[in-house]
């Protein structure tokens, strides 16, 4: 057997491998956001996630895929493999900014947001950092190292979400008389299901944006990158548990779930580069700033119900930079100048097509309907019709 | 190292891989079907998708992978892989005949056919399309293709399921005075799981008919036929999506994935054959066909809670219809040669077993028990004991 | 290629693959134990679990593995990928124990034996089974047979919650005046989910402890491996399914799990010595086993929820005992030296730093807080607010 084809095999089943570990990440998505939300609205939240899975993939493959990477040929694997990689990510970044609009938005709109982000916006943030890069030889061309998406992804998710937040505003009786409502998760089970489903699909997110396993140094690189991945949201969560433990004498949950999403999400910047105990600070780190930003989204009245633009878009910055500050041969300019041109991109093409969007069919719904409730009106179909309710 | 020790340690592997994948099915169909029930009948319709695996799949192991295959011998991978991968499939047949008579079969009759189905009427299916095959030379003999099983698989499992819908009448209460009572799902959330969990086990059960993936031609043909069962699922939820928002301005998420399983149910005949925009139309197809099918089963008094007749029986037949339609050198008429005569086969014996069990030990549960919730009587264990019921 | 890159990559990837299936234990753990305890305490017992892999992984990195194994070269792998597998197990021996104490443990005490256990204990008592082994040449020195860890996960697990129920004590109300009061599992889906994911980790336990696929030989040992482990399965839930139909005319479908549970247990010593049809009897006794512990533990005051000491300590023993009766070339000596020297250790080593523990920071929650349930005061989230309690 040539030993091209033999990579060819091998690296095409690896990458399927990964692929299905990040597919896991819709379970993952919708499972962690229905379990944050209150009863009245889950059913709007597993919808959301489902047709953005949906949407945006169709989207990818019918148009996406080809502005990111301008061809569909020359792959050191089965090209479809490779597009399947790609497109498992491609929901992420519309997730993430849909979980930090919960209880308020309505579908349809969202669902016009998805295709543009899904076919065009991201696919192009895509093109300039990891793809055909259309920018190359301009001034704005982006050396910055992200291996698996700590800016392209989580930040790009991120700055959508904060465009979208902008556009949207808080959700009906969350910020009253100048004092913000705790609004209590509505199932704990599926929030841990959730988080521990997306951990899991990092593996695949993170080791398999290696590339490839098929050599020696490939297969270490891609084990250590694992390895780097967990030890990451390890500490996030022990971080974040240690906080919340010291000024509450509380371990919760949800914040230590957080912690360790934020772990996650800043050691996808560059898994591969480090040692094995570098990942605890970068973890450790990330974890605290989810739990001290959180609370600070909130004082400034940016109402996210499920902690997105502190785990995602905050620790997509961390973790981008990171690289630049631990790794020797990686130029924090470089990082920074990546982190900076991919914000204005994204947040900018976001807001003006949330904008317009919202001028045709608005993101909010009315006061009425988020206290009754998003299932009723855009679903049809209750969550849970047979648990009375306490409140 | 020889070319084929290699051919056989990386199918053996790819096979493992995917027969996880499809094991991970028992917790789909299980998480499926308990949230499309009412809370009392949890514990029961849990406790037959668990028993379903185990007697299933020790059926097959005593008795019906001889049956199918005729020898445990000659296998271009580990035999104990190819088995498993067989295996995986067996309890399939009777999950999608037992969710369908959800809410009123009891568990004792049931699990007696699960015994014949998984060790004798499934096997001699497989036998006489991809096992073994006595036929071959008779007029019967089939020369059907389906890769993965939209006719052995799916519409054995959705004949075996009408007879025991035909056997055992609608539910109590759900046909009254001549109107459809509706009965809603009681956890959505499961739902989703669910669904989202058949959809990740369908990648190891369409990737891994292709049957090896150790050479570049089967790499791509398993990450094609990867990639176009995902596609024919993205379609049919799409248009579930728009049939129920055009119709209810509703996007009920039970039908939405439901469209989603038409689909991939659809595409699982040959998702190998075609290009990668073919499956659009297929799973789109499918989808709708859901949509359209359930209402009118509905108004022909076939009761079947989870919708499985529109998933499975018509999705199975549209997909093995596809292959004659959509591929050049298939002909139809061999497709519809092998959908008539599994369903006959699959049909008449499925109808003799349950019919000769039904006059040993009743099916369908009396109308006190139903009334009550089949937990009690059959389980001794309520599924949400705690939570106070509204209905 | 080199037949050792190869082989090295390989299994690189395959010992990935197998760590992947075990994380998914993690969930797994967190579903089945939110399950079985009341809805007060679950909050508590999510955080446990999430807490416990956190933990006991980072004490891992940070101290056991190199305590267990000597050094962190030599692998015929990459070491990373050598390592996460061994990191994957570490967790579970504390799982185990945390599950059995459940709805009356601290979490912080319970962090601090977590660190312990992951730290020192169970990392030497791998160094005298698996590891570097530094009783080799004394009296000590150990010959049992475990592939994959009946005694030294299970059992190890089992002894350390023995000592934990001593310490500790049953909870509050639970043996009344001579009578053993029945506690309902709050939510059985929940349950029959987590045992699920439990078992599909199982396949990476196990089939990932033949160290190898990348030969022929070793191909065939994982594929069986994962057969008979599987086999064992479907056994021990056919056996508890019909010792319970026989007793109460009920199919109790937590005794089925823990039946499936306990065959799982039991077959993990010896999985790919067996033929096919072994694991059926040494299955299904470890079924029988858990059904006929449970009620001699509650017996005996010994309070354990989940039912931990006759899944996994009994059948832990049953296991490695089953391995020196049915493999000829295995003395049942050698395992029962082997049995009785983990036990020792694990048993007394967990006792006493318990004990000195407990003398810190008391285990055991007060009886208000275990009346109120220890979420609002260990966790301050509820975990299903929403919802009204009956009870």
């Amino acid at each position: 057997m040539l030993e091209t084809d033999f990579k060819y095999i091998i690296d095409t089943f690896f990458t399927l491998f990964s692929m299905v570990l990040i597919i896991f990440m819709v379970p993952g998505f919708a499972m962690l956001e229905a379990g944050l939300v209150r009863t009245k609205n889950v059913s709007s939240v597993l919808t959301v996630n489902t047709m953005i899975y949906a949407v945006a993939s169709m989207a990818f493959l019918l148009l996406g895929y080809s502005l990111a990477f301008g061809s569909w040929e020359n792959s050191s694997m089965s090209i479809w493999a490779a597009f399947l990689f790609q497109m498992a990510f491609v929901g992420k970044t519309v997730n993430i900014m849909s979980g930090g609009v919960s209880e308020r938005v309505k579908i349809i709109p969202l669902m016009l947001f998805t295709v543009v982000m899904g076919g065009v916006i991201y696919p192009l943030i895509v093109n300039i950092t990891w793809g055909a890069d259309f920018l190359n030889g301009t001034f704005l061309d982006i050396n910055m190292y992200d291996l698996a998406g700590s800016t392209v992804i989580h930040s790009t998710g991120g700055w959508a979400l904060l465009a979208a937040i902008l556009i949207m505003g808080p959700r009906k009786g969350r910020y009253k008389d100048g004092k913000i409502m705790v609004i209590p998760a509505s199932n704990i089970p599926l929030v841990v299901l959730g988080a521990l489903l997306l951990w899991i699909g990092w593996f695949g997110f993170n080791g398999g944006s290696v590339g490839s396993i098929s050599s020696v140094e490939n297969a270490d690189s891609v084990a250590k990158t694992i390895m780097n991945t967990n030890t990451a949201g390890l500490a996030g969560a022990i971080i974040a548990g240690i906080i919340m433990y010291v000024r509450y004498k509380l371990l919760d949950i949800t914040m230590i779930l957080n912690g360790a999403l934020g772990g996650l999400v800043a050691i996808t910047a560059g898994p591969d580069l480090y040692d094995i105990y570098t990942p605890i600070a970068i973890g450790a780190i990330g974890g605290a700033l989810v739990v001290f930003a959180i609370p600070i989204f909130d004082a400034l009245k940016l109402d996210d119900p499920v902690g997105a633009l502190s785990v995602h878009l905050i620790n997509g910055i961390w973790g981008t930079l990171a690289v630049g500050i631990f790794v020797d041969n990686v130029s924090i300019i470089d990082q920074l100048k990546g982190i900076v041109v991919v914000a204005l991109f994204a947040f900018v093409s976001s807001y003006i097509v949330l904008f317009i969007i919202n001028k045709l069919v608005a993101f909010r719904a009315n006061d009425d309907v988020q206290l009754e409730g998003l299932d009723v009106e855009e679903v049809g179909v209750e969550a849970y019709p047979e648990f009375k309710r306490a409140i």
